[in-house]
């Protein structure tokens, strides 16, 4: 297996800059820059004309790189280039959160006094008055049943891990902004600033009346599995957690796509499954549910199989019960041999070409640890996978958006597996020829998805 | 005394509505029209021609009256008038809430998925790492510098009372879209489903981390005073309580232009404050600091003296010893009599003209009680008055968008009565020839007011 670092490398370079280059109309030096760029192992995105004058041209280029230190290495590169002036250097991420990603804006102008009177005092009693009447007014009357808390400790915040609530709020924005585009959603990030799991439950549990729905977000297993329960068993609000529900329905609709492009039935996958936490135990279950037999988990420890004793728990050994039928044992390379679908949702690396050769005929492969996947779609491909994919390619950001859309829209109180296997069935009824996704961008990919939720949200 | 109902009527009509009539071209009945409107006791607000078609010209009237039963009549007899339609009528306080108020959205475009791999997954890691390095740095790439959370528990909605967080929110989310119209704030309503004061406090202690400042917001009394003093304690931002805060700031703006007005110096002026609560503390605190050397507060018992055994408390002990100087005893008509400046924070029609004629020469007053005052502007002026006014004139949101502005700019840790003064002094250097406010719309106003309380806290 590679190193982390050479994995980082080509799974894609996570650090994106705006070089502005003056460039010297007389060498005519473009083509040179961009030479000099890729020598020195910068990608390039777009590249913008920003300005013509006394004899030079100012192009803004997109620049992605790996680090700081790659960044100096590519800046030094293009500086080299005669004819080329490296005027400034932006850090696009940085800049895209200055001031924050998203922001609480009035929905109604205020411009005279007559309209302050009726949006607040005397005339928001009335509104007040109806709502304390008939508190199902409040859906229409207030932003609440359009209102998503994203709720976080900070203490798995992306790859980076426990780094507190305000650190991790860009994440929390991040996700905000991303409602807001795709689904037209007021979300709220809050940060709930405490490590105990019960008293996360008990902050959530009084603010919950301001919410249509609740997204827990970034934080540790276990203790996010025992918040997501415990909110959804007290609130009669959806609870949903991204890990678990969002990752299902992604891997789900890949599956329908993988199957249509490979011309096989459901019922014919067998599966195995890299990471018994709290995605993999929702791909299970959704796979079954969808009519998937087969299907084997593994864990640091190798293969779940009942009466496993090292490194269990009871959730691990009810799974075991639910899976594995031909009573497989031993390591993760024993799970996949044979398999037609491997669905990694655990650590970089962990799969070499040599595993996927083994699998079944036509394999699938959904590698999709985060930033750094359990083999390169490259490598997959290369070892012979009929379909692969990683989670730049299967991202979750396909379904949340859609599944929030649908439920508050149903006036849902929970998020069910039916509803999200409505949703998977919808992403998957929009993939283009030789694709396994739906464009993330078509606002329309987003509509399908919450129109699927919602009709099966009204007929529960 | 009044009736609360004939006060009711005086202070001014709290229900909008929008009457669109279709008048009879022929008839040209649009006089008779407002007339049959006026004399039904409805007010008149905005005129506007919607459409003109086939004999019919079609109006869209601003109506204000005073309840359902009235506005019943009021269209009642604009239907009677020859020539007339009423096509329609429209709540124009439930539709200016309809779905809220306030939303939060994105500030930032996601067009692509290269947009999105900035602003979410990878490149936002590189924002997070950034704060976890250095905290300070959340001001600049996150909300959390322009966020202020608007926390009730809705026991004390408006005039409404304990109405509950969530009819409650929508005078939440009215605030919200002032913060924002005004100031450019992101206001974030919390509902706090508790009525015990310790847990308020500590739900919101665990949120305080993604806010730059808190305004507390319609909790009852006493709750509300243990809420802020014991926040401000606690917490390094600043715990604003309108009621308090916003009410004195007002209240010395005010004296500061009728002062102007009156040609007087502010320690000739002897006070009167009726209402001994946070807002009468409040007043009586800023008002003494700015150079007030005689100031007495009654209660429902009466005037506060040290000494006094009914009705007490140790705030109110501790107020009747810094104030009274010449130890007064006896009713609010005893307390009034000679002062130069009456201050109502208390009831609706506690006041009679009798009392403002038993006041010193030239006599300000400001009866400030919600939404029905404690004598009338009219019958103040009727009986002496220099300067009077309510709180329709002496609105607080002409001070605590600036005031927020200016504390979050400076990133103060607290709301200090400089910086309250400071504002009160903006604002009445504001206020044009014979008024007693500046213009609440001029969004000078807030500017004004957010740089001085800058300034201020930019010297602590």
């Amino acid at each position: 297996m590679e190193s982390q670092q050479a994995l980082q490398d080509r799974f894609g370079l996570p650090v994106a800059f705006s070089l502005r280059a003056s460039l010297d109309d007389q060498a005519d030096p473009l083509a040179r820059l961009l030479e000099a760029i890729g020598k020195a192992g910068g990608r390039l995105g777009q590249i913008q004309l920003a300005e013509q004058h006394h004899g030079k041209t100012v192009y803004d280029l997109q620049l992605f790189v790996k680090d700081d230190e790659h960044l100096r290495q590519v800046a030094a590169a293009a500086e080299g280039v005669t004819g080329v002036e490296a005027v400034a250097l932006t850090d696009l991420a940085m800049e895209s959160h200055r001031g924050g990603a998203c922001e609480m804006r009035s929905r109604t102008p205020i411009r005279s006094n007559t309209d302050l009177r009726i949006v607040y005092t005397p005339g928001v009693a009335r509104v007040c008055k109806a709502i304390q009447a008939d508190p199902a007014k409040a859906r229409q009357f207030t932003n609440v049943a359009n209102k998503v808390a994203i709720a976080t400790n900070g203490t798995a915040i992306l790859g980076l891990g426990d780094i507190g609530p305000l650190a991790g709020l860009p994440v929390m924005e991040g996700k905000a902004a991303i409602f807001w585009e795709f689904a037209g959603i007021s979300a709220e990030p809050i940060l709930i600033d405490t490590r105990d799991p019960g008293e996360f439950v008990s902050v959530m549990e009084k603010l919950a009346c301001g919410f249509g729905a609740i997204q827990i977000e970034d934080v540790a297993a276990p203790a996010c599995f025992q918040i997501t329960r415990e909110l959804d068993r007290r609130l009669n609000i959806p609870v949903f957690h991204d890990d678990q529900h969002g990752t299902a329905t992604i891997v789900l609709a890949g599956l329908y796509a993988a199957l249509k492009t490979t011309g096989r039935k459901i019922h014919q996958i067998r599966v195995a499954i890299s990471g018994a936490g709290a995605a993999g135990t929702a791909i299970a279950e959704i796979l079954q549910l969808a009519g998937v037999d087969d299907v084997v988990l593994c864990d640091r420890g190798g293969v779940l199989y009942p009466g496993r004793r090292e490194n269990m728990n009871p959730e691990k050994a009810a799974l075991a019960e639910r899976t594995n039928k031909d009573n497989v044992k031993g390591t993760l390379a024993d799970a996949m041999r044979g398999r037609g679908l491997f669905v990694g949702v655990s650590q970089a690396g962990l799969v070499s070409k040599e595993m996927v050769r083994s699998m079944a005929a036509d394999p699938i492969v959904f590698a999709l640890a985060n930033p750094v996947s359990e083999i390169s779609v490259a490598d997959a491909y290369q070892a012979g996978a009929a379909v692969a994919a990683d989670g730049r390619i299967m991202n979750n950001a396909l379904a949340y958006p859609g599944i929030f859309r649908g439920a508050l829209d149903a006036a849902a109180e929970s998020i069910t597996t039916d509803m999200l296997m409505a949703a998977a069935t919808a992403l998957a009824a929009l993939v283009p020829q030789r694709q396994l996704m739906p464009e993330m961008m078509d606002r329309a990919t987003h509509h399908a998805v919450a129109a699927a939720v919602m009709q099966v949200a009204g007929q529960a």
